[in-house]
């Protein structure tokens, strides 16, 4: 018996509701180039400070020490979904990531407009990195290839020189155990696709032909006379939140990466305002409908992508005077953590625990009285991975029976 | 996917240095009979201190919780093998423990010099600990046998009544699923090998043979007129940390035993000076040929196993001492921890989590301000499991890429 054998067998349904608010990329270190404080250190959150002096917290590897993720699998393993085991693909992250709703059977790819020489050599990976616009009017112009062998191709522009690739078999089986045709360095041609086992031939054999036409389409769209194909994948075959947990879940996210991953976890995707204030409220408007919620802010994680200090603070601070909000119809159990850290001082995402609060009746106050990445060390949650979040978010709503007699 | 494949899929090289320096037997407990402090509480380590207040510090298992590790599998661990899958036998630890180098193929065995009556029963285990001298001239008859069946016999003098047998076949397989030929207890015969599959049963014969030869050699060489042999092991087929890490990796350390180890792992064997501060230097004087080095500093667990507190005091504050010189180049990323605790009040290894101190520009300065056993328990890293500290050595030193979109 493992542990998802042991949530099945002892989930069960209630009314209580459960909200995890993911500050994205709230992770952060203690750094001399950036106060010697973290942001949540540094931040003024008197909101969630008196939110902690009535909770307990802690700390989560999002998967194992000094593993860094990406948004993806973090997200995943706070789902409770195994981050080691589940996967979904860059092709599917995307596709979904620009709002299209994937079926079973769909095999997706990443794609970039990219500059030819008339050798057929890649000179430029991005096509100079062309307008949103102009690539636009290409993948237009892409679409008049509409089928394949029976195999129906939809493109779906995405930001600057992206695009997405549908791929969506009508009769005969497709496989994605395919090579990407990107040469990664440029100066070399583009790679024939070649599949791993015959499903994967036969869309191997579609892809060239797209190829072809394609590379003919473009030939004097000049720099975007070209186009890479990249992490080919499908629609990953994954339980849904309610087969899972027997939940109504619902979504409230902005970013479409975050909207595309709650929507393949079967999550209902919920109006999703700019503000933080604007994301707590579709929380108070549907509360009856739904029975966990997922509120997704990103403006911590783009901060530490930049190093921008100050403006990682003033999205806490945000967060903080939301607050209210959200607990003016307080959920029975309410999380906030992070998917992964972003230190500012780093720029990118890091390996380094993130920190939780998690008030619930039940949840047992702990002597954490603020809410930052080093208080959290001395929480009565200690440091666990992830992916147990939802285990104990479950059993802080008595959602999970007794295991065994 | 497990933790070792995320390594190997997001694992890049740089130019970073790692140095990682292991007080063996370090760890301690506070005990009433010493002080009622840990060596490491209780040492003046000015120092190491002053380092603490710029790192972050947590604690290890060197295995899992309640078990006490020997040095082989405290050792693996650190280096990033799963200790609980790869196993060193301990005919080859003690073969390359005295500096032998086992070829691929070669099965060793650790043999002791034993007493028997003159009914053929074992009546010393030990031939009344004979010294060093006199097993060498023994070890030197007994190489009279030079093969057996095709099989290659070389015997190897270790300390007091200890020797190492290595078989070398030069046509047949041979296995090592053989039975020690040690009765365990005095007042018994010589166990015959045998061995559970054709190879092993094969080298069994010959190891039938080796004994008769043997004890008819010894048969006038009272109390040394039987062995034992124990421990039979071929030589593990582990990956070097070169393929698992894509590292050049050095070992700084005294003992043959480390650094038959680090041989067995594909570490270099760099020279080893007797003083510790001769130890960092040969780090410095190394610093840019290599990226890993590891540093091995045996005296903390001699102490700890002798029960002599003082002593462990005295060799912590050499370090201490001695660690300017290894900051005179400081390595990108340091560590400072042990390979298991040796408590003096127990006078053996034991099973309690080890102290574990990491700088890095990127590690987060913690609150500890001081390196030992329960300052360490408020660190920001946490108390996890020695086999992933490569994974945060190396995410420290910018080596792994993002897990994952």
């Amino acid at each position: 018996m493992n542990y998802d054998q042991i949530i099945q067998e002892t989930i069960k349904t209630n009314n209580s509701k459960i909200v995890l608010a993911v500050m994205d990329g709230l992770g952060d270190i203690r750094h001399p180039e950036f106060s010697g404080k973290t942001p949540l250190e540094y931040a003024k959150t008197p909101n969630i400070d008196k939110l902690a002096a009535q909770s307990c917290a802690g700390r989560m590897y999002p998967i194992l020490p000094g593993i860094t993720p990406g948004s993806g699998p973090a997200h995943l393993a706070l789902f409770g979904y195994d981050p080691m085991q589940v996967t979904i693909g860059r092709g599917v992250l995307e596709a979904v990531g620009i709002g299209f709703e994937l079926r079973p059977g769909d095999i997706a790819a990443r794609c970039n407009f990219a500059t030819m020489d008339q050798n057929n050599l890649i000179i430029d990976r991005r096509a100079g990195r062309i307008a949103t616009e102009e690539s636009e009017k290409l993948c237009e112009e892409l679409r008049s290839i509409r089928e394949i062998d029976g195999v129906e191709i939809i493109i779906m522009p995405g930001k600057g020189h992206r695009f997405v690739t549908i791929f969506r078999s009508k009769e005969k089986e497709i496989g994605d155990q395919i090579n990407d045709t990107d040469p990664l360095e440029e100066g070399k041609p583009l790679l024939p696709a070649k599949g791993k086992n015959p499903p994967s031939e036969f869309l191997a054999s579609v892809i060239n032909q797209f190829v072809e036409k394609g590379l003919h389409i473009l030939r004097d769209k000049y720099p975007a006379n070209s186009f890479l194909i990249r992490g080919i994948s499908s629609k990953p075959d994954i339980p849904s939140l309610n087969q899972k947990y027997q939940l109504e879940a619902a979504a409230i996210a902005t970013y479409p990466m975050y909207r595309g991953i709650a929507s393949l976890l079967g999550m209902t995707l919920l109006p999703a305002p700019d503000s933080i204030e604007g994301l707590f409220q579709t929380y108070l408007e549907f509360r009856q409908k739904y029975d966990f919620f997922f509120i997704h802010i990103k403006g911590t994680d783009q901060a530490g992508e930049d190093g921008d200090f100050e403006s990682k603070v003033q999205c806490i601070e945000k967060v903080d005077q939301a607050l209210p909000v959200l607990l003016e119809n307080k959920p029975d159990v309410l999380a906030i953590t992070a998917d992964h850290s972003s230190p500012c001082a780093m720029r990118s995402h890091s390996w380094h625990p993130v920190p939780l609060l998690l008030h619930s009746a039940f949840c047992g106050i702990d002597d954490v009285q603020h809410f930052d990445e080093y208080s959290c060390i001395h929480g009565s949650l200690g440091l666990f991975e992830s992916k147990y979040l939802m285990g104990i978010l479950l059993a802080n709503a008595k959602r999970l029976d007794k295991f065994g007699a």
